[in-house]
């Protein structure tokens, strides 16, 4: 793709997540993107021909920005573990700054409403947790006999389920302090046994 | 209300309650909660004006359900902890079988496409934790000195993104485990300091 179809597809992309994440996805028409996008609508129906094939770029570039983040800080020097919080507290600030990332979540928890797969990011955030609670057992900073399946299952759930209760009773003005807060009450499940 | 107009009322709200479990709010149409229900659209119309005071109807009946399943628990001889994790279960219980508790959870995540305030019901249960919190710590089985306002804000995410992420991953085929997985995890930062 030319530079410029590049540039028009990424506008519209967020026009899209500032649209979705404001009125959600039930209520946005492609109207309202073109609008908020700046951009005709040949140019939008030029890349997409549907609001829900519009929704699911939206949630592929949500993912893909989150994992650019993280990317910097996986590839850091930091222990696992430490790793694992500045991931968590990444996410939370992305999704106080990030259009893209309002919109892509917002519509993960509608994804109902257009048929629409969302266990991928799920199941990634996952795999990256697990493999961190890995390295963490090896460098002896959590106990040995954590089921680290099952801890990062969990903490991808709780994660969501923080940022989620945030958006319903705060929008989200509080996220980073429930994030913290998460891990005060986390971290004695991973803590090693004192040794007798 | 007549107890004949109280059944039909029921009746539609438990014919919407699968529909939106279904298919969700944006694809539901008040034809397919007519046949669903078994009424006629007259009838529904004699106690709704629109899908979105229906879809307010269910969510509220949700609420009372799970609360009423709730008050059993409450009113029981069992130690204040021993409630909580038994609302956790019983919640993740009606979840896989009340077709009412389904639609109505995902009508909750949902809320945005028909401006709906969900914060009561989570405001509900964040309240009652609490007041089983305090229980338990003046019944010695938890720590004094647990912040447990906070504690209570994050059970109750924590327990909204279990049953989601289970619902997107398994289609809540896991939920029970995943629940008693969220008590495993979470127990540590509740016990007792041990006396030295």
């Amino acid at each position: 793709m030319q530079q410029r179809a590049k540039d028009t597809r990424l506008s519209v992309i967020e026009g899209a997540a500032r649209v979705f994440a404001e009125i959600g996805y039930g209520n946005a028409s492609l109207t309202d993107i073109t609008k908020r996008a700046g951009v005709t609508k040949g140019a939008l129906y030029f890349h997409f021909t549907s609001k829900r094939e519009l929704a699911l770029a939206v949630i592929e570039e949500q993912h893909a920005t989150v994992l650019a983040a993280g990317a910097k800080i996986l590839s850091s020097e930091a222990p696992a573990l430490e790793k694992l919080l500045g991931l968590c507290r990444m996410f939370g600030q992305q999704l106080l700054e990030e259009p893209v990332v309002q919109g892509g979540i917002r519509l993960t928890f509608e994804a109902s409403a257009f048929d629409a797969d969302v266990s991928g990011p799920y199941q990634d955030w996952i795999n990256t947790t697990e493999e961190l609670l890995r390295q963490a057992v090896l460098d002896g900073s959590i106990r040995a006999d954590l089921d680290a399946s099952a801890f990062a299952r969990y903490l991808v759930a709780s994660f969501t389920g923080v940022q989620l209760v945030s958006d319903v009773l705060t929008s989200r003005a509080d996220v980073l302090l429930r994030i913290e807060q998460m891990w005060e009450f986390l971290l004695p499940a991973l803590r090693p046994a004192l040794r007798s």
